[in-house]
């Protein structure tokens, strides 16, 4: 599971690449809005996917959604370790039971 | 990094629990359309996050959206290996400038 | 007002269209998981706006959602009146505080 | 096609009414991006219900849209009229060209 790690680290170097050669570095040309933006259209399309996509396509989505997060945590300088770290804290069947009590 | 696959193995094991008393019994009670839409639902929270919100509300935005990803592949029987799998094939320089041809 | 019933004839109207030359006609061609996506996504595209958006670009954005609503409930077979009575059914004191009673 | 005109003004009304006893009140005591954040939700919710909603679903999602949406409107000051005059300025072939010429 070190590719996550490998990416954020990727992602991080191209921050400050040129735009016309990087996607992150073109995000990071239009803004954190873009970014945002990106985002949540990676989420609308994992949950088409979830619902109509074949298997190789919902993989690609969640694919997309996991380096969107990536640029977004990294354009608001938050390690992915502090994510991980979160769901550790929520881990266990106590934190299944915080989570369901807290949603509708 | 291990987090990611215990909670993997987590959300498969509560799968067919009571839903009264799990969080992830009781997305799959509701349906797949519930599954997808929680995903979608917290790529838009995580989208208003990375603009509005606290370091530390991203961060429990994106262990959200990690979490309800994890439910959706696994109601659709997808490891997350094949995730990463499809994350490392588009690694590198090539697979960054793949994405940025592909997108608007 | 008539803006909206004019919309919803011409999409109607293009349903059938070459897709070649129709955006509508192009929507439906690709099928119903493009024209969910198209209207979740414009939704995304908003919720940006309403933050970090000038008034036309909210504005611009406001009017992509209203386009794909109507393109998505012409798909399903639903008139944009029924949709209007909804929201008269729902009006009032009472209907907003049905709205309240039944949200987080 | 009134309904719109009529929910606009209902809508303004209430936004200094107490948050406890008006649903368009506490959007506003929480904040623009609890608005904005509604307005994306209902997107995702439309989008699961065109593709896994019943009719009566769909209709229900597609006022929740309308009515969110005039709610981010009036919280930035932008009246329905001027989301109307964009459509019409759209409108006919050429309007619905351009949207196909600049969308993906």
């Amino acid at each position: 599971m070190d590719t996550l790690s490998r990416l954020e680290q990727t992602i991080a170097q191209r921050r400050a690449a040129d735009p016309a050669e990087s996607y992150v570095a073109s995000l990071h040309a239009k803004g954190l809005p873009q970014i945002a933006r990106k985002l949540g259209e990676e989420g609308v399309e994992a949950a088409v996917a979830v619902l109509s996509g074949s298997a190789e396509e919902l993989t690609g989505e969640a694919a997309d959604i996991l380096f969107h997060l990536l640029v977004a945590l990294d354009a608001r300088g938050i390690g992915f370790d502090r994510v991980l770290e979160e769901l550790d804290r929520r881990d266990g069947i106590s934190g299944i039971a915080e989570k369901a009590s807290r949603s509708a």
